[in-house]
């Protein structure tokens, strides 16, 4: 038994990250921070989670954190970076569930959060926590960015054909969905259910964080420049990313659902479906899944359909499985429960 | 032509004012105040009306208020007793669909609005605006309280009972569900849908500002003291309300049905449903429209189903209806538009 | 370990059954039947399945469920009572999720269910499945008759009130509301989206029936006959039952609260709220719980808010804690994952 | 006055057809047919239109269609084609909405509608009904094919690019999302609100009907043949198309926004937004409008947004706008209701 941390456990994230460690057999949540709610008991705030998760929320202090073996920052961008050092000197485990550690160029990170980086000397030791991609380094990090929601989807739609070389690097196409709970729980009037329910549309098209992220994750598979159009839409649910990829085969001749069923054969998180087969968000609600179909229209034509649940494979669940691995646990632990449909 | 002034044109009642008048055939939509959009087209913060309203939002001034024959006031409470007293003197239409002066008494309004009321000398001249209790009053008035929503879904339903005495007037339930966009267009956790979408819930059962309301509603169309219980629900959908009344008929041989038929044959904007329909809130959408539904499940037992929309019947189209009544023109001018489905 | 059959396994009881026996440490789900859908893998149906559950659905056969310790029926109506006399022979335990086993007397289940009850030799033995009022014959039952959801919410509701009988038993209302997955995964055009989505309305107000299954249940609990008016209700969400409780107090002055805190202070699967909640069905979403508030607004007035999801405490996770009862193990065992949110 | 019939009015393009008919001033709705509810009222089947409809549907005859002056046809594929020939040898005017004389090459309808053409010497003369681009012949025109939902939503984002021979005609992409009112009133599991609320999937990628009727309208406007991946998904909404349509322009450096706004400035019913603009298919519910945003994200890449109500601009209105023009009455009569929001 470990004890973990969460700060920040006021958004979804967090009370998702709750929910996950509260049933996992092998860590103790022993706190919960959370500046806006400090005092309250958990429950009270979350009833969802009352009879499983009995702390009282507190204000975040560096050496209760320290107490912890493993502290998830569930917090807006800019504060793990705060914090990181510090725990990574008394030995900690730290998994941030934000964007601070994501890009590895201080430089773009800058430009595209708007804010000084207050610790770029440990961007290059932290690990992009995407298991399927990266899982030899997670098993040694100390410090790990979880990837963001978008950026899960897209790449594991297109890791098979990136790391193999198969398409080409121009002309790609992330048509991206998401359900609304990725906006977080924040007092907006954009994310009003009177605003965004019975209504679609794209946002961000001239530009979107997670952009440079994608890029610099599919840059890294292909080992060369990338160029990528990336469009993200809000969907009028509350949980899911469904991301629509368009690439051009090199040899339009391959089986490529051949290639993916191969690549994700022994990955437990990755389903690859039948042919013909149109993933649905709603299959994978609620579990750390992102299931994938492989569709070749006409021969000059990928078309990849991948979806998770952004709050579990795009955010918290992704969290744990990368605990799993940097603790030395199985990597499914307290992760195995199937998604719940309808 | 009238020329018509809306004030607080950045909520949902405003908006839809603003689209049922800028296609009335005797009204000049000549003025749309705002003053947190001031500047602003209103095509641009309400894309759905370009095309429609060419106007743009100004900060509200009484000078340029009065130069309209009616004026709207779609503003948070507390605003409209501010002007009224003014345009009146003016000879100006006051319509006022917030609560300014929905309750007689202002002690008790001072008591649910938690605000002093500024110009009380007003309350007696004002008239409640329920065309279906109140016609003839309202064709003679200067100053009109448009019901709140579930008053006016309440009151529709009751009216013919309580009007005729022919229910007892203790232990009725309104058991009223609405749709989001009544909690209006304002930035809270509570109403992201997020937090609303795939939920139900009760609120304010220990009381809410439509009870005093409704009751002084009931007790003047029955002429004695009346006491209910009122609880209100939201539902994960953007229009609508549905008021599920119980009520103990004093003669259960009576045919309820009949009374009701006979009660509202001459009202446009109500129909009774044929014996054994359960109206949907789906079917009044965008209409100016309640429809009702007369069950007796045994003998002692009267349960009435009551929907309208609330943004239109509930608000904006009730002020239009309203503003006929007291500008002669037909009743039903420019609120003919059938509700769209599905 | 004990194996355990799903009979009629393509509806959203038979699937949440799966995924809830799925994840039970003392259950090895060993087969699952469908007519319409056998021959194929239980993953292709339900996709979200993959990974948790192997098996082919099957055609049901006598034989091949008798090989099972537990049989659960999620069928139709009509079905459970074909098989039930024969399993008991077998020595097995049967579960049944549908109506078959509900109503102790013959001929009203043959009014409200339009056909012949095949084995009324069985209704007296048969063991009303709502372990908070019935957990001692549970723990001693043969044939489990699992209620009805809205039957849950409303007894559960009811039920610390008619077993102390601190209400008057006439006079009393069940508002109730419904999420969409209570009708079932049947082609209906009234089931569609564009039909239910986006609209709210009452149904079968004549007569429903789960009408005579709640007034047996809580006339069992008063020991006297009860009037009841109940009103199902459908909302535009997937899962979830909210009812809301109307009853007048014998003596007013009583402390409910205190009243239901104490009555329940023991239950692991049902939370009294603090004083003012108001339960919401977003916060039971996928867990087996029963959320509950009482009020008072008035001395002679309370009301009871009570939300279940009606696939898990109103179906299929009240029948795993029903077969825990009954095997003996912990009451808990399987059902302890908190629910999701948002 | 013209008389008008609607063939088919018990789907969704038929009973909006009504609701648009209803208030049209220079149509009297005469005829309204259904062979599932013939006998039954208009008001008695959809009660949105009680008080608009006083109709009775009837058995579809082809003497008293031919008693109109136009016809509608809102019918399932394959009816339309059984009745054109004698109602334009009566000198009628047919209107279809289904898809019988979309394709002008009789075996490529064949192919994708599976049935022979019951009438393909008409396919000739029959008119593409998109008047944006085809105003001039429908205004001659018999026989009137409407435009698919996505078809219509597609052609506007890319007309101004395509009959400008702006873009490169290989490597379009057309990733458009669709409410489920597109899949029509019809009892299916795929379309219960269990099943297609709360998710998100594509469907058809490997091949849909929609696909060549959009490759042959670009292709006319263009000239030349064009390669198109068209993906189309399901939203959990009710009402709206969205196609998000990726194109490589032939020289980056025009001004595409000032493209688009020349050639859409003088249509009454496509709306070119500002600059930066995300048009919301919330923004044009129930009105007939295209809203488009023209995007650049980088020099090679344009990225259209193109919004419509697949029942009014994709369906409905589209169909009455294109009587307008054929009757000679003003293009947008009965049409200038603004959308409503929210």
């Amino acid at each position: 038994m470990i004890k973990a941390a969460v700060v920040g456990g006021t958004g979804y994230t967090g009370v998702e990250l709750m929910r996950l460690l509260a049933r996992h057999p092998q860590v103790e949540l022993a706190l919960a921070t959370s500046r806006s709610d400090a005092g309250k008991t958990v429950a009270e705030v979350y009833p969802n989670l009352k009879g499983a998760v009995e702390l009282v929320f507190s204000e975040p202090e560096l050496a209760r954190l320290a107490e912890c073996e493993v502290i998830f920052f569930a917090t807006p961008n800019g504060t793990a970076m705060k914090y990181a050092e510090a725990l990574l000197e008394r030995g900690r485990l730290v998994i941030d569930l934000a964007a601070d550690f994501l890009l590895q160029d201080p430089a773009l990170w800058e430009r595209w959060y708007g804010q000084p980086h207050a610790c770029p000397q440990l961007l290059e030791e932290a690990v992009y926590g995407l298991p399927e991609f990266n899982r030899d380094r997670i098993r040694q990090a100390r410090l790990i960015a979880c990837p963001g929601c978008y950026p899960t989807a897209v790449q594991l739609g297109l890791l098979p054909l990136m790391s193999k070389r198969l398409v080409e690097t121009v002309g790609l196409v992330a048509d991206c969905k998401s359900g609304v709970s990725g906006a977080g729980r924040k007092a907006q009037v954009g994310s009003l259910m009177a605003e965004c329910g019975e209504s679609f549309k794209a946002y961000a098209v001239s530009g979107h964080r997670h952009h440079p992220e994608i890029r610099q994750g599919l840059e890294a598979m292909a080992g060369q420049p990338v160029e990528l159009t990336f469009v993200p839409h809000l969907v009028p649910m509350i949980r899911g990313i469904h991301a629509t990829l368009y690439a051009t085969p090199r040899d339009p001749r391959l089986d490529f659902q051949e290639v993916f069923e191969a690549f994700y054969g022994e990955e437990f998180f990755v389903d690859v479906l039948p042919p013909g087969s149109h993933p649905d968000t709603g299959d994978v609600r609620g579990a750390n899944r992102c299931q994938i179909a492989v569709h070749q229209p006409f021969q000059q034509r990928l078309v990849i359909l991948s979806v998770i649940d952004n709050l579990v494979k795009g955010a918290a669940g992704q969290g744990v499985q990368n605990m799993n691995l940097a603790c030395g646990f199985p990597e499914t632990l307290g992760l195995e429960m199937p998604a719940f449909y309808p």
